[in-house]
């Protein structure tokens, strides 16, 4: 039998929604998909040619990562938190993995990603290590209080960090972020206007492309992004900026595929990196229906050695609202009508099996001549499916 | 655990690059798919969360229809060639199956379709049954020479039609469709000046939407369709009669789900209903990128009785071409670059194992301001990926 395709199978670390949205395009371009995650028929397993299931809690299998490696030629991720030691076990089985396990080391562990974006002249807000509860005292004199407390690894989402008002809370903040068995580091506390980000993807021959500059807001209780506005209703400056530093940033992690970069905007109009991740990010999700190449395509092909393709949007503003979590027991038939009535409005729902309180269950996005209209109606398509 | 859509599985019969998009479409909307195939590892059944392998070559399997339908409690099709017989037994099962038995048992027989459409008081040719070669000299003398031979039955892209311009050619003909174990019907030849397609998509409600008129282009050697222009170079006087047509042609079969309508525009301006097929269409995977809701996705949420989304198109022209097999070994690697390095080709392909002569291997789709830059864009896309 002849083989209809060069490429893959495609291996993906992670069954969530980032593998299955990147299975989707994997799809289209006909290459097929191996999925790997801890438990069986996750989102992303389940529309995927082949599963390899890692036992336990662990990524660190050898006979799991023998499988997988045999599966799958080249190998991406979906989930930054696979140590990068697990990721050079699969090189060393022959498979290529994109991102490269040191740029995703030095990611992994935010303080040398700090490092990092420093080292390459990129605005960070100051940061400097932590040992002990003790250390916060002293650095406090530096920084300034209050200080924003984060632990060094498996962050995410607003957890991993705390804001200490003074040393009082010192211990108890570093308890809580898991000290002494996680290591620390502290930041300067910003003051931001707006959060932007920007979707960057890079090939493996170093050429990228930069999506178009966003806002993201987050919900104020549960830490976790509510909705992004595309593109972010700012200053052309400070878009050409952000743009500017987020490819830059992903340039000095060397890093391959679609990488999110987070920013905040400051109140004197200067931009500070707040994170890297090292995968297609939520704030790029819009770019599906709303650009000529969705961050999952584009993903798909860097890692795979392909040309990348336009990134630009195709109407004049483009809205998302997650569907967060609600602990509905299962997607409302009446409330997904609802939502689809809503003219325009693109429902996307994972397939996760269980909703629990702000856990990403699904999307909206809209496009429109106006930020005001395709928000709107992505809202209301998002209000009308609670799940 | 809680189950997080009450929707689906969704089952599709059938495992081509029809039922492979009806599937991506479904994962978008977090909904398993199940396909059932008559052999394994099928382009849709390796994205779907469920595969039933029908043994042999028939459909007509007693424990795998059941398996199908417990699978699946509801049940459409990508292959209209599975015998009406078939899709009833599947709902014996208690499931319901959409399109329903009738529609597909009508429009499997191409002369009741005609009947049915000719009743509707839609445009068809005058056709004629044929019981036996000796009936066409007869037939002859009402409707002219050449006639148009066709099979009742299982044909497509051109097989199942034999051209017979004398009495002299008429039992060759009629053995070379099959008979006397198939049964035959003829047509008056029609002289047309191009070929239009409308994508119908009818809901469980019987409210449907009607995707823009485009024209067909086919290969004159291969009888398969090549092109894809959308909207069609029509007056739109012309447009809105075929959109008229369409719809009431699905009504009259009581279609549910997406549709394709094939029309001849003759000479005098005038159209003429070709052919019915009950299921996602070739003229129709524009839509993925080129209207606000593709005929996938609108197929998707008909047969789970979901509301329907928009049909418009997104930009002012889209140009599809069918990359059909050239025999090649696989996928070439330089060659998808190419393709993939012209600006705004969307690149799909199946996944087929085996490129043959003619075979549906993939398809390029462009947007554009006209169809001139459209089309030239998808062509151009198209020849740098021989297949």
């Amino acid at each position: 039998m002849q083989r209809a395709s060069a490429l893959g199978p495609l291996g993906i670390l992670g069954g969530g929604q980032l593998g299955r949205m990147t299975a989707e395009a994997a799809s289209r371009l006909g290459v097929d998909v191996v999925v790997a995650e801890r438990f069986q028929r996750s989102p992303a397993a389940r529309i995927a040619a082949h599963e390899v299931v890692f036992p336990g809690a662990t990524w660190d299998d050898d006979d799991a990562i023998e499988r997988f490696a045999d599966l799958a030629p080249v190998v991406t991720l979906e989930n930054e938190f696979v140590d990068a030691g697990v990721l050079r076990k699969i090189e060393a089985r022959g498979s290529r993995v994109w991102p490269g396990p040191t740029s995703v080391g030095t990611v992994q562990d935010k303080l040398r990603q700090k490092h990092a974006l420093a080292q390459a002249g990129l605005p960070v807000p100051p940061f400097r290590r932590v040992e002990e509860p003790g250390d916060l005292l002293h650095l406090a004199g530096e920084l300034g209080w209050p200080l924003m407390l984060k632990a060094r690894r498996d962050g995410y989402d607003g957890s991993g960090n705390v804001l200490v008002a003074n040393d009082a809370g010192s211990v108890e903040a570093c308890r809580k972020l898991g000290w002494p068995e996680r290591t620390l580091y502290v930041e300067r506390q910003v003051r931001f206007l707006r959060e932007l980000a920007v979707i960057v993807v890079r090939g493996r021959d170093g050429q990228s492309v930069v999506y178009p500059v966003v806002e993201t807001r987050q919900d104020p209780l549960l830490h976790v992004c509510r909705m992004v506005l595309a593109p972010a209703p700012v200053d052309p400056v400070i878009a050409r900026e952000a743009a500017r530093v987020a490819k830059a940033a992903i340039e000095a992690m060397d890093g391959v595929g679609a990488w999110g970069v987070e920013l905040f905007l400051l109140e004197d109009g200067s931009l500070s990196v707040n994170e890297l991740a090292p995968r297609p990010h939520n704030s790029g999700h819009y770019s599906i229906e709303g650009c000529v190449t969705s961050q999952f395509e584009n993903h798909v092909r860097a890692v795979l050695g392909l040309p990348l393709g336009e990134p630009t949007l195709v109407a004049p503003a483009v809205g998302m609202v997650n569907l967060l979590g609600q602990g509905a027991p299962c997607v409302s038939t009446g409330g997904l009508e609802r939502a689809l009535r809503i003219p325009g409005a693109h429902v996307h729902l994972y397939g996760k099996h269980e909703s629990r309180p702000g856990r990403k269950m699904g999307h909206v996005t809209a496009t429109g001549q106006s930020l005001e209209d395709a928000m709107d109606r992505a809202q209301r398509a998002a209000n009308a499916l609670p799940i």
